[in-house]
């Protein structure tokens, strides 16, 4: 009966403490960086910012304001900070550094165990087009990772353009290419190869499209997808990650990335690179980001940005930590010694303990309170005789 | 065009700095006395959490789940953590000291400077029905308010045991009080002394319910209220609070409350003690609480409680502090340049300072954006000769 809405969650105070130390880790390595924390509201225009955010609108959570109009909880935030860049800090001038750490919303249609209201770690870089720009990005998720304690992960790195390119060519046009792109963003790799197997296609433009799938590993990745095509778009989309590659080797942060020219994002915004994050052991992916060009058209103020999104509770969980609550001491006291007890308790709070004080006569079941407790110093009866547990 | 929907506020940075460092301020302060953050979710059934909120319906923002359930967005937090403490946290025993840092949402008819969405900082104390409860409560959120760095303000004290128990004795029944409590917690004075005079009550009663509206005060508003009234129930609140009143000394704050006897709350869960915190030189009301014994019945888990909670935009304002952004450095380099530049930033930010490198390529207008940084270092042209602007 007193249950949650689908994919709800209550955060208990040992899990409370994980999260707010890693969050509170990542903040710190994302400022050093420039970066300046924001917040924005968690509803916002249907008509706006929901129509331009990259999620399913099946996915959204849609309510009728008592104006009547659509609002929806926000589900990234890429969208409203595209917002803000349009009005009130357009005046400040580009480029925009800007962090947020948030909650984002996105309706479920089942209990699969898909929390519906996750908090998300991110940077956004707007109104520099640069390769730089792309890199830094990059790097800063990188170091926000390893800052938070993760040293296991493996961010895949690639290029919408190139797979653009490539399937326009070989299939004549965007609505063949979208059916194909579905099973890359959904890395339903044997249901592509079944697809393509199907096209009514030549046997070499068939190759192609299955050589693409093995077009993942290191620096040597390049030489690989050359050898695949000529179209000029694709050389160009490879040649700005080579670009990239160079400075992300530069940062020295290569040995957590590796390239993957078949990488297609659900977010369909990313007009450029693209890439997505995920801890060795773990099968899902724990933070994702890229290229955005066109997203700010949409607010009137044309720019270029970058950006990545960490989900913390996949961050928290990828760190295999043992939750620890923070010791607590009780003061359990008698009516009479309760003067005692507050000189105590607040001595104890100036050092920085955590000092519960509890009045024995509100309490029902002595032991079982005592043992939630790391220690227990008794001021009741005779001054002087307090014993601790 | 791009507005945000009624009374949603966005917080640019410099605000940022400032919520955050009171917030944590106080999250320090609320954690020595043993109190355990949690978070619930930002959706709850409004069927159960929506309906035990004291929050007025038309201020709740209502939607449908996939599965045709009515959700609301949590209108408070005291609710919600009823919620837990019937159900994951019931094994613990009690009493519970939880805490939580949260946005909470009321809906707004008109934009009339109110926000919809704002945080609060409380607490909750469940389980325990001493008077000792209350007064940890209440000393805990002066500590907290001082904590933060507030030094003037004012906590009016009172019991809605006393008001209810007067109003019943004269008036007879509840409906008739309830019309008279309105004006009350309206806190319209000039509206409730029409009132009191337009009822068909002896000339005795109406003085009686006009000398209501002087007992405030010091420890002396005891003693006048006592030759007001003989109901039991009404002396039997005073009895409360002059107990309270002492514990309050012990904590060396009462220099901070003062009593308020015709104190009534819109929250219409209180059951006894309740208070409200202003700042002196604001109008509005910083932060409340009191005692709610009934609510936990709601969730079929009877168990007693009192809490507060702080609203933060308020107590950001009340200290009047001046928006400070922390100093940020900017490195402008050229893509030659570039490894200079990374192994600087590199050591800036190992220092724990705050570094923004931008490729020099990235940005349109130079002027501007150096204007933005307090320091700005140059890694362009010839190594050796950066200029510190």
């Amino acid at each position: 009966m007193f249950e949650k809405p689908l994919g709800m969650r209550d955060t208990l105070p040992s899990l409370f403490e994980m999260k707010r130390t890693v969050r509170r880790e990542m903040e710190q390595e994302i400022e050093r960086w420039g970066y300046e924390q924001i917040e924005t509201p968690t509803l916002e225009y249907y008509e706006t910012v929901g129509a331009a955010s990259a999620i399913l609108d099946q996915q959204l959570f849609k309510l009728l304001d008592q104006q009547g109009h659509t609002l929806v909880l926000r589900p990234d935030m890429t969208a409203p900070i595209a917002r803000i860049a349009a009005s009130r800090l357009k005046e400040q001038g580009l480029p925009l550094r800007l962090a947020y750490d948030t909650n984002v919303f996105r309706s479920q249609q089942r209990e699969g165990g898909r929390p519906a209201e996750f908090e998300q770690v991110g940077v956004e870089l707007i109104g520099d087009s640069t390769s730089s720009a792309d890199a830094e990005v990059i790097a800063l998720m990188i170091h926000t990772l390893k800052h938070a304690g993760l040293d296991q992960f493996t961010v895949a790195l690639g290029h919408i353009g190139f797979v653009r390119a490539l399937f326009v060519e070989i299939l004549g046009n965007e609505e063949r290419a979208a059916l194909l792109k579905r099973y890359l963003y959904e890395k339903n790799y044997v249901g592509y190869r079944e697809h393509v197997k199907g096209l009514p296609l030549s046997s070499i433009d068939k190759q192609l499209l299955l050589q693409l799938l093995k077009l993942r590993g290191g620096k040597g990745t390049f030489a690989q997808a050359r050898e695949l095509t000529k179209n000029t778009k694709a050389l160009e989309a490879l040649a700005e990650l080579e670009e990239l590659w160079e400075t992300l080797e530069a940062y020295g942060v290569t040995e957590f990335v590796k390239i993957d020219l078949n990488l297609v994002s659900h977010m369909s915004y990313y007009t450029g690179i693209l890439f997505e994050g995920y801890a060795q052991k773990l099968g899902f992916l724990l933070c994702n980001g890229g290229r955005y060009d066109q997203l700010l058209n949409k607010f009137d103020c044309p720019a270029p940005a970058t950006g990545f999104g960490i989900r913390l509770d996949r961050l928290v969980e990828a760190l295999e930590k043992t939750e620890v609550s923070a010791p607590i001491k009780l003061i359990l006291f008698s009516e009479e010694r309760k003067q005692d007890a507050l000189r105590l308790a607040l001595e104890n709070r100036t050092e920085g303990q955590r000092v519960v004080m509890q009045d024995i006569a509100g309490v029902e079941q002595v032991d079982a309170l005592t043992k939630r407790y790391q220690e227990v110093i008794y001021c009741i009866g005779a001054a002087g005789k307090e014993n601790e547990g």
